[in-house]
């Protein structure tokens, strides 16, 4: 007979919606894992705020406590799990882990991002693992691949839609011309929103999401508070429908960019082209498209949160921190070395989309050109609408030109005295508009063809 | 000062496309690396058939060598890195590394599709690792995500793209309609098929990493002559274009699929949905698609080939086998410990298109109905064309059967008086078409539609 494989045990911090689904792989895979491995996964203790509330996943109750001491001071228990979210508590926690040289492996985003120089540097001192790959992407395995497949690269790029709640409420607003209140009600009916959405529809569980990208692929420390974020909020159906008649889709895109010791990291609505890898990712799904020296473009998609998928990117971590103690080895490096400057894409080059109401007056669309032109701004394209009975709608694409420079631009023509509404401005990164022949796509050019065209 | 960085030598054999690919990323980011992981990667030899010939990265002569004992017998390589391709003697030399206790990296899908076992106990006798993340999809980490990332999930099903010259001839063959012969001439005249394109355009490429992927999703050895395989070369731009009339879009695919101990891998021609993830994978790229009870779909996308994607899949491993010998473990272990059937899909259920041609005579649309019929094979669809002065085209959907059965009327079709041609049965992966309200799509109904329409 074979001797009973070892055991590893597991400390549970959080039995919510990861947590579960970390149980209920367990409960599933547990043999064939045990049998694949050559040990067995045992949770010890589950660490819950309230032992008395039914679960979505049958487990022992004698397995629940409410005294963290009871996980953090045993000795046996090799590796927290942390899946409680929030950052303090937790956070304490996750440090009392590593100092009492327990592995450590976590889902928790807003640690990972804003704290990780710390967690890392505990995890080395003790010579034990910090694995996170559940903070990112629900069950696509990106952040083990960029650090360890992708090693080989130089990454210049990372573009992602890592937030499922706003894509699924873009998604609702782009193919049922709901608004975006509607369909974050819908959203929240289905369970794809908080009560609080702030931190999805702003942007904020992106930007967190991104700096944990951004810091592993280009070795260098991001915060979630170096990214420029802007939310959805914002946009309407109206902007939506206008980019789907020009072959655009709108997505909240986290994009991060190094380049000569810089890295531009920022989330933002973006119009894209309709067959850019990402403009069919929609729903509650994740893409997250990489671009390498060596690799060109990879990306990775699935589901980017949830139970089961989250919990399966959770319990790929635990096998993997579970074999290297079984081995007295860890792998946890922090890799964040190299020294850059991280800030939004104030001087990249940019095209905007713009809608404005303004008052019906003599001489309206070549002011609004005018006003734009005064710093440098050129337009792509002009739309205009008659808005009987005094006012008209201007729907404007501008050229090319430094970000800062065209947001200051359009911050000018919002302080214009004819303006009645600003839309939310948003970047445009689909192909330009091929000018028809003989025609160049000059501000004065349009200026003329908008006069012609009925410009009062 | 800083101890200068370990050391760990490499002995790289081939200097064809992979193997400069993986020179050219070490000579940019060696120094990176190094600061990164605290060694250096320093090939120390490189055995190539050709001291003499030009090649694509310069290299120090002196590296060369036409000796393979150069490299298998240096007690100080630690790395045997085999990009030189074919079976033989290049499996000898990799066994003959692994028995030095030198750790491999390889990107050959032959040796690791057919001869895994044999490589695989060598490694693990000899307490070293064998890497091959190159041998599949390019620059695609997906071989050790599947091992790794995904290691809590059940995969059920691998679906890919894995050929990026087949997936480019059929590019063609669909956006320029292109015949098979006429895009093959441009996939070799760009250096993307080799001048023997056997390998590609008959599936058995794609079959050899299917094997590979499929060992790794099931923990079970699928090898390739397990995989039944078809391929392109009796496709024809018609074909194409009616699949494109009804939404679908043709495309090599690599499949396989586990349920209750039994593995169907198969590679072939499939209609598949225009909006399936893997549609609009075009050109040379590569996608697979991995289907599991946590993750839901996920899938993972980029450069299939080319000298720097699979240089860096190459380098990605080359990184993580140097980082185990400096902590001196190894994580080799064969996970193909479940025992499976292994065949083809011959009694799934699957809807087949095919395209014949007919004598022109007097109840022939019924005929072919009633020829399927008595096997039990119904139509969804069936479009009649004449074809002056004798001859008609008839092209079927037919309804859902087990594949062998529906192959076994289709053999019958193909034995009856009055057929001419028929062409290649492609499987169709597309929804059904919703028959008109009313009317339902059986054999019966629908030989009355076709006989009303114009059947003579």
């Amino acid at each position: 007979m074979r001797h009973p494989p070892e055991q590893v045990k597991i400390g549970l911090m959080g039995l919510g919606t990861v947590g579960s689904g970390v149980m209920r792989l367990l409960r599933d895979r547990g043999e064939e894992l045990a049998r694949r491995n050559g040990f067995t996964l045992s949770v010890q203790k589950i660490l819950v705020r309230d032992p008395s509330k039914p679960r979505q996943v049958p487990v022992d109750r004698a397995l629940l406590t409410t005294n963290p001491d009871d996980i953090l001071d045993d000795p046996e228990i090799e590796l927290v799990v942390e899946v409680m979210g929030a950052v303090e508590p937790t956070k304490s926690y996750v440090l009392r882990a590593l100092g009492a040289k327990k592995s450590v492996v976590t889902a928790n985003k807003e640690i990972m991002a804003d704290h990780g120089e710390e967690v890392f540097a505990a995890a080395e001192r003790n010579g034990v693992d910090i694995f996170f790959e559940g903070s990112v992407g629900g069950g696509i395995p990106v952040l083990r691949p960029l650090k360890e497949s992708l090693a080989g690269n130089r990454i210049f790029r990372v573009t992602g839609i890592i937030n499922g709640t706003t894509n699924y409420i873009l998604t609702k607003m782009t193919q049922e011309g709901q608004t975006f209140q509607q369909a974050l009600a819908e959203a929240t009916r289905l369970g794809y929103a908080e009560p609080d959405p702030t931190a999805d529809v702003e942007g904020y569980d992106a930007a967190r999401k991104l700096a944990i990208l951004s810091s592993i692929a280009y070795q260098a420390r991001v915060q979630s508070r170096n990214v420029r974020t802007e939310g959805i909020t914002r946009l309407t159906p109206t902007d939506i429908e206008y980019g789907k008649r020009r072959g655009w889709s709108l997505k909240l895109l986290a994009e991060s960019s190094e380049h000569g010791g810089r890295v531009d990291a920022w989330v933002a609505p973006v119009f894209i082209d309709r067959n850019h890898p990402l403009a069919k990712v929609d729903d509650v799904l994740n893409a997250i498209l990489v671009e390498g020296e060596g690799i060109g473009e990879t990306m990775f998609y699935g589901r980017g949160a949830g139970s089961l998928p989250t919990g399966s990117a959770v319990l790929g971590d635990i096998i993997q921190a579970a074999r290297n103690r079984r081995r007295e080895v860890s792998f946890t490096t922090c890799t964040c070395f190299r020294d850059v400057t991280v800030g939004g894409p104030e001087e990249s080059p940019a095209r905007f989309y713009l809608r404005i109401e303004v008052e019906k007056r003599s001489g309206l669309p070549a002011e609004v050109v005018r006003s734009l032109e005064r710093w440098g701004i050129g337009l792509e394209r002009m739309d205009y609408r008659d808005l009987p009975p005094s006012r008209a709608e201007v729907v404007l694409v501008t050229q090319e030109a430094p970000e800062s420079r065209a947001r200051t631009a359009i911050e000018a023509l919002g302080r214009a005295p004819w303006l009645v509404s600003m839309g939310m401005p948003i970047r445009v990164e689909a192909e330009e508009e091929r000018a028809p022949a003989g025609e160049s796509a000059s501000g004065e050019k349009l200026e003329r063809r908008v006069l012609a065209a009925g410009g009062r």
